[in-house]
């Protein structure tokens, strides 16, 4: 059987056909364009399920299901998406809607959850048992998968890692809390510190970098800096490491999945990431001679998201 | 059928007898003396269950396991204790040492998830999809229940909700780390915080209450005075529920259970915690229009440790 996958973004609409292995063998993708009615943001996601699916040479028959990662909350059974910021989406019927179009059953989940399933089946926490994913890019989401099932909680509002208080009474955050997770641990922490650290040290390869321009600081900037040795962005990023290693210790004291993985932006980083972070975790970890979650880097990029929509079904 | 409850603690070991639904019937008790080679320990756990079983009036032929609550860390796989910090034990056989006087199933699990999964099944979460029990006294546990199984993690070390970092280079906890969430929301913060607050206010019912020696002083004295009013108790009880709130809605955030259980000592304040908590969470949840875990009281008090290590086995 084949699965068809959508990525639904705030800027596009991303469709692939996906086989029982994983690959995606045929895509399409159109602007989501959010400000219009949802039904003609849905009835793209329809077009664009049916043109993949046309390239790939297959035909509805062989579909098994529609599947759906959508940047919010969803209802799984109902089929509903409950809230959408980024879209203005509220109490969307998703499920019926697409199913006007296309008579098949439709699976909807969180975008971050998806790629979590996506990396459990496929990814870097492949054959686990539980896994937890984290993506650290312009902010930070989560994905907890249990024995291959996503786990989006009791009411569809979990594995939102990015607003975990991180430091009660810290900065603000752009949901108007103080001290989350995700202040201190996107990639945009990353650039925000890299830009304060150039203030005080224009000499900095970081400045150098970016021609001093605050605007051209971003997480790339600081890593590649670091990397080269510049003792100013070692500094940045060995401080950005010591808040995520607080935060995967969090996800163990709780948790204690059987891998960790790291994807968004800051995982382009590699194993000058997954080194840092092996070496700050330990001190942070509470049973010092007990075995405890497994570091790995995303393996599938972006493409996570329509695998991990299509395999929703599965 | 009947099963025996073990509840291993560093100061007694306490064992019942406990029907299906939850009754213990007999019990029988007697000190831990933790020195001791853990054979004497764990001989006198099968000596207390014999005992009770037999105050019971009911026969070994009636019963269908023995469940083992530990202050520590459990490999239920194995039935070895891992590591168990106040009993000083490591890599315990239990379940074989045990085994050698009663020839039963055994099961082990930590304390603080047994006692959750006692609330789940009889208390305060009794029915529900998922739980999160969290006991506040003098360290702060918990208990992690799905679908009325304990989830105690890949490692067997999760649900230490105690040593999540609440506020990263905050204060230091015993356990050696910085911003260690018991350090904020255990029932011993409570006492430090009153302590604090009455060296500058001598004045203040909570600096009476305690004839104003800081060691009388403890989370009782200042709950009692805040119910009373006392606008110092008062300071002192708000700071604390702003950071359980905190802590309340990490969970919430990450795992979204449908009900979370506040136990141990503090939870003896009753309604006057739960409404206080019940005012302050809302300000810390991210999707404010969207329904999220009810907060409820545990209900089973001590008796859970027993009533839960009990149902290992069922």
């Amino acid at each position: 059987m084949l699965y068809i996958g959508v990525d639904l973004g705030g800027t596009n609409i991303a469709v692939g056909v996906v086989d029982e292995k994983g690959n995606t063998i045929a895509t399409a993708s159109t602007r989501t364009l959010a400000k219009r009615p949802y039904q003609e943001v849905i009835r793209d996601m329809g077009r664009c399920a049916l043109e993949a699916l046309k390239k790939s040479g297959h035909d509805l028959d062989e579909v098994h299901s529609i599947g759906v990662g959508i940047p919010g909350v969803a209802n799984p059974e109902t089929g509903v998406v409950v809230f959408c910021t980024n879209l203005g989406w509220h109490d969307v019927p998703l499920r019926d809607e697409l199913q006007k179009m296309i008579n098949k059953p439709v699976f909807i989940d969180n975008d971050a959850t998806v790629a979590g399933l996506a990396e459990s089946l496929f990814g870097g926490s492949a054959g686990t048992h539980s896994s937890v994913f984290i993506t650290l890019g312009t902010g930070v989401g989560g994905g907890i998968i249990i024995e291959g099932k996503p786990w989006s909680g009791f009411h569809g509002i979990g594995s939102e890692i990015g607003h975990i208080t991180l430091v009660a009474d810290g900065d603000m955050c752009t949901c108007g809390k103080a001290g989350c997770l995700e202040r201190y641990c996107s990639a945009t922490a990353i650039g925000r510190m890299g830009r304060e650290a150039m203030k005080n040290h224009p000499e900095s390869l970081i400045a150098a970098n970016c021609g001093g321009n605050p605007d051209k600081m971003n997480a790339k900037v600081v890593i590649d800096a670091a990397k080269a040795g510049d003792q100013v962005a070692c500094e940045v990023f060995n401080s950005y490491i010591k808040y995520l290693a607080l935060a995967i210790n969090t996800i163990i004291s709780f948790f204690d999945p059987e891998v960790i993985v790291l994807g968004g932006g800051v995982s382009a980083a590699g194993p000058f990431l997954l080194e840092a972070i092996n070496r700050e975790l330990p001190k942070y970890i509470l049973f010092k001679t007990l075995p405890y979650a497994r570091i790995e880097l995303a393996k599938l990029g972006p493409g996570a998201g329509i695998v991990g929509a299509a395999m929703l079904g599965k």
